[in-house]
């Protein structure tokens, strides 16, 4: 029995999926929350629908990856760590060195940890991961998928601002984008499920979950991505303003009397859907307040939307054309009414889906109407899927 | 013999332009630059093509102004100041406040003083040649036209960022736009041009000089624009950045050790089109560099024309069509390779121009082909025109 550990550390989280290999069954999955805070909790599902729950306190990432491989063990999930021959690991910032997935080696760390500067709040505690699970599973093959690695080779004319020049050369100052695996993955399946070859379409694929964001797939490439430098710009999220003008921020700055990484983090922490509701992050609560007449809420789903269908609108002009577009997280596999508002305002384009076909959640399917000129596919994303994809491709090469 | 006057006051410049009314003959017209610096310029065209140029120090705007109307009468281009019936001056920031053009009176002066840090470069100039104006022709019909006017009424879904709403309410954090008065401008021409009601048209206005901007104008109101809180935002400028990832500014703010404000300096003056080439913010010497093979000049130049199809693919998706797009403004009027570059890149759309008709420099032309399904007009803009016109309507209004 050879077993595959998809493992995602996020910046206060630690997420897994162990999958049966070569059948790609998932065995196990679970996630552990509001690690670094007084009271954390874990969920772990397993085997015939069995359930581990508990609320207890994660000081650090390394105390969570400890208490994953305990229970792994406790719960007879696996009976010897030998069964996970191999591990994946998602990492947020792989800078422009990492052009693909890469097997993990002492350079692949030191490498990793030089990048930290790029997402302050992820690389540390996924180096945690990494490190913690290299003690326990000192033989697995172990391999690190970037977010970014996609998006590495977007032509220049995409990934570069305007800035002066010698900051890219520097500093690295780039587009460096994200959701790399998610846009990567459902760009496969969107080209399966249309039955033609990725490297003849073209593809917009939104990403729209509490973080979002939208690429322009050419030719199964990363074309252009609506997150920047850093996972703050682009489309409306959560709680991230997405684009924003900067002499906005010193302004506001001055006025307030904050720093800029203050301002930072309230353009990460308390802007977005949140900041302009005054609501809730969360874009159920937004829908239903609208619903009852709240205009403010009403304004945030118009913002909202406006600045997807302003995304697509771009990535058209900018490949000249589209095959099909693509919703996928959160809110893009299980929100009706904002795909059909965002659908409804792209019809010039020949964007059309059949309502009955929208009424749904989390299922891979093609919402259509049998007119439309762009295609529009439902496919929940799979990160976990696609890194445990990508270890069998190392595996393979590594040979 | 009744004269009206339209000012122009940037940042170290003065503009004027002297119109023969109700004719709108220009009679004289002449530029006052670089003042503030330890030698300026003057220059005056006026009668038959008769000429006045002087290279003196102007230590400031009053002095300039005060040097402009002693050259009325001097050069003999007016007999008296009586003559001159009305004055009308571009005032680049009106804030929210005012929503159209204003006859000026003490209360319209102290408004502007209190808007005059969302334009701290160009609004206190501006407000010397009122005062100063004032003092010389105390009977003319003052008029202020402001920049920002046209797209005050914008949908609030463009108009604000997705930051929290209390910015919005408590420090006017919002998209301001700029260059109002040209897209206005071209927008009215353009309906003329096409034979149809501004009020039934899709209109993509693209204001391309050295500050440049993009707006889609919906039944002749501004619906959307590039420009953001400041003219800093948007398409690829000769020396302002356009749109950047605040995170990234922030990023390179510590790199450096600068301070949020010389940031956007340097966003302001040293990045653009100057940034990326590291040759010039001139787009005639980039593509003359590009033509010789030069990487980043052809860089630059991608980097360009891309932005203008992105904002004009936003602008067809926000908008559900456009029924023509406008060139204007330095690049837009004299650049023949720029234009057919963009207009290239946006095929897709069925905007499709004749090279023949596009072989032309600032003048008033329809370059389509026939089966074009978006037109290209190129527009020469006139803001002193669109500001004597304002200056005639208020005059009407106020009777």
């Amino acid at each position: 029995m050879s077993k595959t550990i998809a493992v995602n550390a996020g910046s206060s989280t630690l997420k897994f999926k162990l999958f049966d290999m070569p059948s790609e069954d998932v065995v196990a999955e679970g996630t552990i929350e509001r690690i670094g805070e007084e009271m954390g909790h874990a969920k772990i599902k397993y085997g015939d629908g069995q359930k581990h729950e508990e609320e207890r306190a994660f000081a650090d990432h390394g105390i969570a990856v400890k208490y994953l491989l305990d229970q792994l063990i406790n719960l007879d999930i696996v009976k010897s760590y030998d069964e996970i021959t191999a591990v994946g690991h998602r990492v947020v910032a792989g800078g422009e060195y990492f052009k693909d997935s890469a097997v993990i080696n002492d350079d692949v760390i030191a490498k990793i940890d030089s990048l930290a500067e790029y997402a302050p709040l992820h690389d540390p505690a996924e180096l945690v991961g990494i490190k913690e699970f290299r003690k326990v599973l000192p033989n697995a093959f172990a391999v690190a998928v970037f977010d970014t690695s996609f998006h590495v080779d977007m032509p220049k004319m995409n990934a570069l601002y305007s800035v002066p020049y010698e900051w890219y050369e520097k500093y690295g100052a780039r587009k460096y984008g994200a959701h790399g695996t998610s846009h990567r993955y459902v760009a496969t399946r969107a080209a399966e499920m249309l039955g033609k070859p990725l490297k003849d379409l073209k593809l917009i694929t939104m990403h729209i979950g509490a973080g979002a964001s939208i690429t322009a797939v050419k030719g199964g490439k990363s074309y252009d991505t609506s997150m920047g430098f850093s996972p703050l710009a682009g489309i409306t999220m959560a709680t991230r303003s997405g684009d924003v003008d900067p002499s906005l921020v010193t302004f506001i700055q001055e006025k307030l009397g904050k720093t800029s990484s203050e301002m930072i983090d309230i353009l990460n922490h308390e802007s977005g859907i949140k900041g302009i509701s005054g609501i809730s992050p969360d874009m159920r609560d937004i829908l239903a307040a609208a619903d009852k007449g709240d205009k403010r809420a009403q304004l945030t789903l118009d913002i909202y939307v406006n600045r997807i269908v302003r995304y697509v609108g771009a990535y058209i002009a900018e490949m000249g054309g589209a095959d099909a577009i693509v919703f996928t997280a959160g809110v893009g596999e299980n929100s009706v009414p904002i795909r059909k508002m965002v659908t409804d305002k792209l019809a010039y384009f020949g964007i059309k889906i059949d309502q009955e076909k929208n009424n749904c959640h989390g299922v891979e399917r093609d919402l259509s109407t049998p007119d439309a000129k762009i295609k529009t596919l439902l496919i929940p994303t799979n990160e976990e899927l696609m890194i445990v994809r990508d270890i069998e491709r190392l595996k393979k090469q590594s040979k």
